[in-house]
C-alpha cells in the first residue's frame, strides 16, 4: 500500500531548504504531518528559504550531506515518506560537473538506499522536464514518452538532463529490485516565493523584473518566440504532497503550469507588473551563456498528473507572478 | 593538434583486457606503437583475451581500477593516447547498478581527469548506439543527432544508455573546459574472436550456434523481424586507430558494421555456419530477460564516420561470424 495520509505521518525531505522545499514543508505541515524534517547541507539551501518555518514545532531542521551515508540513514528513520529535491540544476553542473553527478546521481542512490534501509514507504522524486532535452526537436506536446534530445546542447544541460533520466530509473531499479513505491514529478520550471537565483529560467524573470523598475528596458534574447513553461511553487507542493497520498506508484508524471507563453509575452507580463512603461530590448543571442531553452513552440502536457495523482496547476502566471513580485519587495527592505 | 602518428607513440587501453581492448592493442602494436599499455581490473576484463597479446614486446600490463585515481595518474604518465572502454553492459548494470554507475560515470570522470592532468595529447571514448535508446521509436536511419529514447524500456537499459550519454558529455566538458581532445565512437554491437559472454545480443549469437551444434532447434524470439546490427571488432579497432590519427576532435560518430540484418537472417546465418539442417523454433518473448532490442527495423547510419575519421566498416556478418565460430571451435579444445 502506497498511499500516505499525511496526518499524522512523519516526512522528510532532501534538499528541502529551497524554493520548492520550503512550500512543501508548509503544505505538508498544514496538512497536518506528525513531523517534517527539512535535511540540506547548505550549499544550495538557503537560512532565507526556510527562515518562515524554522520555529515551527513540527518542522525538524538536519543539517546533512546526501554524499555521506551515515548523515541519510540517521535522518530516515522513522520516516513515512521522503521527498528527494536535491540537485544541481545546469548552471551549477557547469561550474562544478564533478559536484553535479555526485548530488545529481551518487546523491539519489544513497538517498533511495537509506530510505530502503529504514523502511520509508514512498519516495517522491523530483524530476525534471529536461528529461525531454533541447533544441529543435522539444517541440508541440511534450508527454511522459517523449523521447531525449540533446544535440547541439551544451554538455551541463545534457549532462543534467540525463542526470535525471538515471533519478528516475534508479527509483525504478529499487522498485523492481526492492520494492520501495515511488512516484517520479518532472517540474517544469519553478517560480514563486522564495525564489533563488540559481535557475536560468526563473532568474530570467528576476533580471527582467529589475531591469524594469530602474527605468531600463528589459532584454529579450533572439525574436522572443521562445517557449517557456514555467509551474507555481505552490501548485508543486501540492502535487507532492498529493504524489504521497495517492495509492499510484512505479509511475513519472509531468508536473507544469497551467500554460506555456512565449518569451516575449513573459517579458510582457513582468514589465506589467513592474509599473510597466517600457518595450522589451530585442537583442542577439546570450554570448556565452549556457542556453537552456527550446527554439521550438512546446507545452508540457500535464494531464498524466490529473490522471494518477488528480493533481493539475491552479495558479496562472499573471497570479503567480504577482505573489512572487509581492514577496520580493517585502524582503528586500528586510536585507533578504 | 589532435592527430596523433602511431608509429612511435604510446597508448593505454583502459578496460583492456577485453573483445575490443586486445584487438586494439593488436592493431595499434601492428602500427608501430612504441607501447601499449592494457589497464584493468579484471572484474570483467579476462586473461583470456590477452593471452595471445601478453608477452608481446611492446605490451604492458597494468593491473588498475578506474575508480583509484591514483592507479589511473600512475597509468596514463606520458601516454599520447587513451582509449577509455571501462565499462558495465546492461546484463552487468541489471546486476549491480551501483557498480555500473560507479564504472560508467565516475570512472568517465576519472579517467579524462587523469587524462588531463597527465598531459594526454587525446582520448577515444567508447560510447554505443545504446544513446538511441530502445523501443518503437528507435526506427529508420540512427544517425547522429537521433534523440534517446526510453519509454518502457527496463531500468538497467536506460541507467546504460544514460550513462553512455553523460561519458560523451564529459568528455564534450573537458574538451571546453580543458582542451582535451576527444573522439567519441558510437559501436553498435560487437561481436568477433575472443567474444565474451556479457552483451546480451553477442551472447544470443553463441548461444544459437551451440544449440544447433547439439542439434536442437535455434530460438527466435518474436516473429524474427526485430533488427541487429552488429559491427566485426576488427572493424572497431581499425576504428579505434583511425580516431587517434585523425585530425579530427570534439565528435562523436557511429560506428556499425556494413548493414543491419533481422534476428531470423541471423539466426539462419549460424545455423549455417553450424553445419545447418535445423529450422529455427519461434517462441514469445523471452520471459524474464532483460529486453535489449527494438521493435522497429532501424539501421545504424556510419557515414558521418567516414567523413571525419575515414573510417567505414569492412567486414560483412558471414566472413566476420565465420572467424568467431573458427575461433571458438579452435578454443574449445584448449579449455579457455
Amino acid at each position: 500500500m502506497s498511499a500516505i495520509a499525511i496526518a499524522g505521518s512523519r516526512f522528510i525531505i532532501v534538499g528541502g531548504a529551497s524554493l520548492v522545499g520550503s512550500a512543501t514543508a508548509a503544505e505538508l505541515l498544514d496538512a497536518g504531518a506528525r513531523e517534517v524534517v527539512l535535511f540540506d547541507n547548505f550549499s544550495l539551501g538557503s537560512d532565507a528559504a526556510i527562515a518562515h518555518l524554522k520555529d515551527h514545532p513540527r518542522l525538524r531542521l538536519v543539517r546533512g550531506d546526501v554524499l555521506r551515508m551515515p548523515d541519510l540513514l540517521d535522518a530516515m528513520r522513522g520516516m513515512d515518506g521522503a521527498l528527494l529535491l536535491a540537485a544541481y540544476m545546469t548552471l551549477n553542473m557547469d561550474r562544478d560537473a564533478w559536484g553535479g553527478l555526485d548530488v545529481n546521481i551518487r546523491g539519489v542512490q544513497q538517498a533511495l538506499e537509506a530510505a530502503r534501509a529504514t523502511g520509508v514507504k514512498k519516495v517522491v522524486f523530483a524530476s525534471s522536464n529536461a528529461v525531454y532535452g533541447y533544441g529543435p526537436g522539444v517541440k508541440g506536446d511534450l508527454v511522459e514518452e517523449t523521447p531525449f534530445f540533446s544535440a547541439g546542447a551544451p554538455p551541463a544541460a545534457i549532462l543534467y538532463g540525463a542526470s535525471k533520466i538515471i533519478g528516475e530509473q534508479l527509483c525504478r531499479h529499487y522498485k523492481r529490485k526492492h520494492g520501495l513505491d515511488y512516484v517520479v514529478l518532472r517540474y517544469s520550471t519553478v517560480y514563486g516565493e522564495r525564489q533563488h537565483y540559481r535557475a536560468a529560467n526563473a532568474l530570467y524573470i528576476i533580471e527582467t523584473y529589475d531591469k524594469v523598475k530602474r527605468g531600463e528596458r528589459p532584454q529579450v534574447f533572439g525574436d522572443g518566440s521562445e517557449t517557456k513553461h514555467f509551474v507555481y511553487v505552490g501548485d508543486l507542493a501540492r502535487a507532492n504532497r498529493m504524489a504521497f497520498e495517492s495509492a499510484a506508484t512505479d509511475v513519472a508524471v509531468n508536473t507544469s503550469g497551467p500554460r506555456p507563453m512565449t518569451t516575449l509575452e513573459l517579458v510582457r507580463m513582468v514589465t506589467k507588473l513592474a509599473g510597466g512603461g517600457v518595450e522589451p530590448d530585442f537583442v542577439g543571442e546570450e554570448p556565452g551563456k549556457v542556453r537552456l531553452t527550446s527554439g521550438g513552440a512546446f507545452r508540457i502536457a500535464h494531464e498524466e498528473a490529473e490522471r494518477v495523482i488528480g493533481w493539475k496547476p491552479q495558479v496562472e502566471m499573471e497570479e503567480g507572478l504577482a505573489r512572487l513580485i509581492a514577496w520580493k519587495e517585502g524582503n528586500e527592505g528586510r536585507g533578504q
